[in-house]
């Protein structure tokens, strides 16, 4: 990538300076992007632009953007679509370096007169020199810089995941779960319509960027598929890629065309070509979101052989039933535990109700911390397990411990994914008396680096895709 | 079922005295279960049983089942197996009705022994005319009168479904996500290995019971499968039945064999059968209160036609797409709106980024109450649609919107639930900035009777579930 481009693309990761046109002061949608910026502590300068208004909240706003008195890297347009190509040729005369088109009402209409609008906006723009985000996207969210979502204000812990969406949605409830679960961004890329930049561009991109290793990706459709396969085959043997495809159904596929213009392909040949590449393909939100989790905290993992302690500190064989029935169903294996080490597990627990088998069920033990420290080293000293999954239910736990008893069974979790033995993933079934105190033990542990699911179908979703993905990783 | 049948159940279900053998002060399971009765304000009289103590929780404490001076209907059993064959003896004397055993250690061993117990216990039991439940089992939770489920303490608001569970700690982890998903039960029953009592039992009353409007069943085996199937295919034309099937793969067969000495059989076969009985097969446990919260709150749905709002408030065309995805790869339909509803979509929201088709993509007019009102309504009026599901986030939304224009919104949605026009479900991804915000969204819509999922994929397998469901009942 050449030195100008790699400069488009600081002007839109760290822009020294952001104005937004159609910036407002109500609670209009171009208030809220102003407000946003302000309140996530973004350092640079903001410049609102409006044609009647002098300040907007409590800065100063220009009638438009050729007015404003310094340089400007970023222009967010706000304004109908009606008006936007006076503002592009305003944003080309003060050379702004690129446009970020929220606007909608371009070529995702399907209508004539819009995708000829789009076009020539291109055609201007491209005679300026500007790179244009979307139209119809929510632009660029850069937790280090503290530029937040702009339409939510979201902005979490600096991280080096990278979204890039052809979904504006899809960016908001990606960034908004990862606040919540501790999953951290490098940035947050929401395209749109992609009249210019699009998924090869950033891509393309984020090959090289540093500060990404982990790559996540919400395509809609695609111009040019023959490079896209190419860019992600290259790319999947050093950066995990995780896609989901919009449009897999012909309703969905409609859809897609209505609201970025795509034309989403067929799904068989899609999916057989991700799988080629290495990309790891998900079908929910949801998944993507666990398995960006799983990716974030975990180490490579060598194998598909779990060890899955089915409850924490009370009987629970028909989690261990469940568990066992998604685990191998997703082509994960549960080896049985050797003689020896269910001799070993039973001088430890020694209790009725205890199965001392794979799934184990540690019965009413499992609460006290030593033991279940040494139940852990046991299960992490087995050559043939590659990972534990381990289910924690707070509120049948704070039935028999106190809160400060609590707090010591997730010391002994904690530690131990801090020794690095053996991967652990953590089972957290949400509600109940003990909702809070649950949600704190979750926050906690996803924070101290532990994978934390609501389901054991969810954790083996994600930790089969992540052990599909290493294995690919070792064969490249 | 005759009275002296039904008399058995009545000490079970409406128990006016329980004793916890095996009670204790401390923080024990043997005195969680006495302070769980206590807290949770069940009404009868509770006696605990303990050799040493004179006085467990306030309450006085007797030696032994034979010294209590008043009537047992309920004895809950904790004491090690191993001197559980005294304490029957002392429960026969006694004339108690029906004794629990929360106590395991018998046939789930698979050990000579343990077997041989479980055998002698039911055979002291049958010639005292003892009915048991368990062993290895959480008993019984009647909310409607106080009685929690023993272990949590969870006792939620009484409703209509049963949960019949071979799993303790899935009843526990269903009555918790009731709590918070305001999933509401008449009775909740854990039966464990079924040494005297089975699912067979239960189902023949809970077919009759008036209470019982909906059964929830959680089974790893059975020993009689053909008056299973004939008792499931006569209940299913009166009264839904959700099952989960635990052992549907060969390694959580073993396991099921491990945790209540249960046969699981073949999973196709079983599968089969169930469709034919009109039994609603799910496979995991939030796919079980998912459809439970639906059929508890819905009417019957006529059609599998969905009308989607693809998000409340904000464009959100990339939930659409997903959503088409998901609704019509399992089997739902999303029909077309015709030209008419479109041009009078057009009238009232005319807005850019809008997308006036199913999905409907509501853009930023969605957050006016009015005009959202007048959605609905016009889409109720459709005679091919015959449920709208609708997306809302309130941590996008609380970027525009005051907390009491959010509840004006919600406002709406309650009202139009309320009016019986066309049954409405709510979509609220979890996480973000207003993350207790939404929360509370969420208490308050489930508590109006609109069921409310973290997700699109979660809410379309709910509802195909009970929409094939009612199909089944139509040609019934």
């Amino acid at each position: 990538m050449n030195k100008d481009k790699l400069k488009e693309f600081e002007a839109m990761f760290n822009p020294q300076s952001i104005a937004v046109v159609g910036a407002s002061s109500g609670r209009k949608i171009g208030g809220a992007v102003v407000r946003n910026l302000q309140l996530s502590g973004y350092k640079g300068k903001i410049f609102p632009v409006n044609p009647t208004e002098r300040e907007i909240l409590g800065l100063k706003a220009y009638p438009s953007v050729r007015e404003i008195p310094e340089p400007v890297d970023y222009a967010i347009i706000m304004v109908p679509a009606a008006v936007v190509l006076g503002v592009i040729d305003d944003c080309a005369a003060k050379r702004v370096k690129v446009v970020q088109l929220f606007t909608a009402g371009f070529s995702e209409t399907g209508e004539v007169e819009p995708i000829r609008l789009e076009r020539e906006m291109v055609a201007r723009a491209r005679r300026a020199g500007i790179r244009l985000l979307g139209p119809n996207c929510v632009g660029i969210s850069v937790p280090a810089k503290r530029i937040p979502v702009e339409t939510t204000g979201v902005v979490g812990q600096p991280g080096d995941i990278t979204i890039l969406a052809q979904s504006g949605g899809h960016t908001e409830t990606l960034a908004s779960a990862g606040l919540s679960r501790d999953i951290r961004f490098s940035k947050l890329i929401s395209f749109g319509n992609a009249c210019d930049l699009n998924a090869i561009d950033f891509l393309g991109y984020l090959k090289q960027d540093p500060e990404t290793r982990i790559i996540a990706l919400y395509l809609e459709g695609i111009t040019d598929g023959r490079r896209l396969y190419q860019l992600l085959a290259e790319i999947s043997p050093i950066k995990p890629v995780v896609l989901l495809k919009g449009g897999r159904t012909e309703v969905g596929r409609e859809m897609a065309m209505s609201h970025t213009g795509s034309l989403a392909g067929s799904a068989a040949v899609w999916k057989a070509a991700m799988k080629q590449a290495g990309v790891i393909e998900v079908s929910t939100l949801e998944e993507m979101a666990d398995t960006l989790m799983a990716l974030q905290e975990l180490p490579p993992i060598a194998g598909n052989r779990i060890a899955i302690v089915s409850q924490l500190g009370g009987g629970a064989g028909g989690a261990g039933v469940l568990a066992a029935d998604v685990c191998t169903s997703l082509g994960l294996e549960l080896p049985p535990f050797p003689g020896e080490i269910k001799d070993k597990l039973k001088s430890i627990i020694n209790a009725p109700g205890s199965i001392l088998r794979n799934p184990l069920d540690l019965s009413l033990v499992g609460r006290q911390p030593a033991l279940l420290r040494k139940v852990l080293e046991l299960l992490a000293g087995l050559a043939d397990i590659d990972l534990i999954m381990l289910n924690e239910r707070p509120t049948f736990l704070l039935a028999l411990v106190s809160k400060a008893e609590l707090q010591a069974i997730n010391d002994v979790l904690v530690d131990f994914q801090h020794s690095d033995e053996k991967p652990l993933v953590v089972i957290s079934p949400p509600g109940g008396m003990h909702e809070k105190e649950r949600v704190k033990v979750e926050r906690r542990l996803s924070q101290a680096g532990i994978p934390i699911y609501p389901s054991f179908e969810r954790a083996a979703k994600a930790m089969a895709n992540i052990i599909r993905y290493w294995g690919f990783r070792s064969r490249a």
